[in-house]
């Protein structure tokens, strides 16, 4: 009779965890729990077997929920770059735990019911998370096949990046922003980018055919990251592997300046700019500029496409903490490890942010009154917090008045942010003023 | 007139190069300075003309003189991963440099003119130099593409590692050198492999079905390679895209342990044992066991196969001051930056050769009484030399008598070292020599 209750008892818990399951199935995608990518035993073992194994082109690498896994492991699907740290001593983040952290409750927009900071990690499929406060890692956590050491991709963070690179050549004078396109690439003279100014492509205002929508594989965002070598080409694919053999191609759609539209290709016509005008591949520039400067931990890796164009638009590779420095330069107005990195200026520039009623037409429900400035996601709140947003989850979320810097990896099966804004950014808030004493 | 005398002269400069060239012709390749890898463009201009781009699958990236430049590129063209340095402190090689040595002469094997060290670097197609003499740098020079912080394929000096992690395995008893491959690897009890003792792996005495015949596409070396990801798949190509998928291919050809024949696979099974064994990836183990102890100044890569195994037949991307380190760790019998990183009897075992009558059958002319001993190639000269040798001219000499080790990157048109023995080890010898104050 004891192990017939004993089976009464598991059959009754494998129920619960069925039930839950099949809620799960029914509401959506597998939960965080379910598509850890350790307990999904991707590529372990020697070799791994062939149902878990994860492979580019051809391959399942961009898929969800497979991305928990290839998200850290880019540099081990396709060709990348180095992005050099340099020579230089590593700049210590001082580290001041606080266990505070995890209880800190927010409403999730729209809803009712408190959340868990801790949870709200989980639920946006968090892989890893970092809070710096004053400069101090007072939160530092890592999941599934991430830690400290390993990179993972940034997305679109990397825009912001481009983007602060360009508004530094801009305060240099060597690059002109009311300029055309055409002046800096004659190659993109008669694409849809050829009569955009400089400013337009930065603040993403440029009327172009391209969609961003990342459920359609024929998108132009698909196309591009197939150029770029940022996502598995399909089979038999002839086209384009080389991001400016692609740019040509691109045509107008509407006019420019009228209003914000998001497309990644806007960011590869700067990252070619920066190319053109400092005669360096832009992950150089970058590393030369800003990386090495940092005192990063680690290199960072870059996809690189055909012909050794490193994909600006969403391809970088940092470590978690490394892409914490970058961010706490930028709170610091660009001062950091003990150098003016980012010119104050420039910080300001961005900070300040753009038209905000170009921004409104874009539509973007978790982001009322923000605007987009030098691919810098400008909130306009009361903290002045600013953000550079990459797809499923990445993140920096710069709070100057709480003088406080989050920054997240994460592998949504959701590509945009937009589908999760609705937990992460009272969750950002509610740990800023926490950290202020709130 | 005088255009018409300036256009005589003109004609006449231009004929003495068109006659150096056609000389060349007839003669072999293209030479060092005509095949340079900046001069020739590759890879330069944002995009490179299509014409000098290098790409991997179904691209000329392991063409020469292509090879030139994506020797130094090779996690630009396919997927590699990281052999982390760790975090700890650089271990600084003094400097003191030597300006003599360029000007030391031998005379080549076979010749009776001499010739000078700086004419034997670049007559074997050389792309960056080092010797260390009492664990100080005296020759450091890098050439084309190359510099100090920039990784070269090492090709099957990475053998030598691999070897040397055996070695250490064996040491702590975790591997038993005596017990047959399919003890480790049951995969391959039905291949070539399976009765093959792990010591036959190791002094490569095999008798295993595959030509390493370096100008065959079709010989065993060159399928590995495209399994591995170490070479571009031909087009159509649907074969092993994974080295644990093509090794158990492989089948048996006369007996194990009759004679010395240079096999790399043999080095992928001993890979494959150690990831077995220890449970990792076997470019981690290297990571955890030798190269974060070197204080190297550098990650290095390693290309990997599509399910994520590196290539220890030849894959690893280190800097040539990096790969310094290990032959000097290996010359002070494994001690080397306050640790014994490798212990004194596996350097023992490797420095006193295997059987030299096993070896001569193989019928090496430039290696007189040689012998092959676990992964690495020993001279049994009067100094004792040993050897790390990669194709293309990738080396590490390490002479216990003259305290010397010299470090070689190349991208020579012949592939094996056999071709250019008769400069490489003459002045290896002569420059060891010097340092001794012969």
């Amino acid at each position: 009779m004891t192990s017939f209750k004993a089976g009464i008892r598991a059959a009754l818990a494998v129920g619960t965890i069925l039930a839950a399951t099949t809620a799960f199935a029914q509401q959506g995608p597998a939960s965080p729990a379910e598509t850890d990518p350790v307990k999904m035993g991707w590529m372990q073992g020697s070799p791994p077997p062939p149902d878990k194994r994860i492979t580019f082109d051809g391959g399942p690498a961009r898929d969800w929920p497979q991305i928990r896994w290839s998200f850290a492991h880019y540099r081990e699907l396709t060709a990348t770059a180095r992005v050099s740290r340099g020579s230089g001593p590593v700049a210590k983040l001082p580290v001041a735990m606080r266990t505070d952290l995890d209880a800190v409750t927010f409403i999730p927009l729209g809803k009712t019911e408190p959340m868990r900071w801790d949870a709200a990690i989980e639920a946006v499929y968090g892989d890893a998370v970092l809070v710096l406060h004053r400069g101090r890692i007072v939160y530092e956590r890592y999941f599934g096949v991430m830690n400290a050491d390993q990179p993972h991709v940034a997305m679109s963070v990397t825009k912001s990046y481009v983007g602060t690179l360009t508004e530094m050549l801009i305060a240099e004078g060597k690059i002109d922003e009311s300029a055309p396109v055409s002046r800096y690439i004659p190659e993109l003279a008669s694409s849809g980018f050829g009569d955009a100014t400089v400013r337009q492509l930065l603040d993403m205002t440029t009327g172009i055919s391209s969609s961003e929508d990342y459920t359609d594989p024929n998108a132009g965002v698909a196309k591009y990251g197939v150029a770029a070598g940022m996502r598995p080409a399909p089979p038999g694919y002839a086209g384009p592997r080389a991001i400016y053999d692609y740019l040509p191609t691109v045509a107008k759609q509407g006019a420019h300046g009228a209003q914000f539209t998001y497309k990644t290709v806007n960011t590869e016509v700067l990252s070619w700019i920066i190319a053109r005008v400092t005669g360096k591949r832009p992950h150089v520039v970058l590393s030369e500029r800003v990386w090495s400067k940092l005192g990063t931990e680690h290199d960072a890796d870059v996809v690189v496409d055909s012909a050794g164009s490193p994909a600006m638009g969403g391809g970088l590779n940092p470590t978690l903490r490394d892409m914490a420095r970058f961010g706490e330069a930028m709170r610091l107005n660009g001062r950091f490890n003990g150098q003016q990195i980012v010119p104050a200026s420039v910080v300001a520039r961005i900070r300040a942010g753009a038209n905000k009623e170009d921004f409104a037409k874009a539509g973007y429900k978790t982001l009322p009154g923000w605007s987009y400035k030098s691919q810098w996601w400008v909130s306009h709140n009361a903290h002045g917090a600013y953000m550079a947003r990459g797809i499923h989850g990445q993140g920096i979320y710069i709070d100057p008045k709480a003088e406080m810097v989050i920054v997240r990896f994460a592998s949504n099966p959701k590509a945009g942010n937009s589908n999760f804004d609705d937990i992460s950014l009272p969750a950002y808030q509610a740990i800023a003023e926490r950290l202020m004493g709130k």
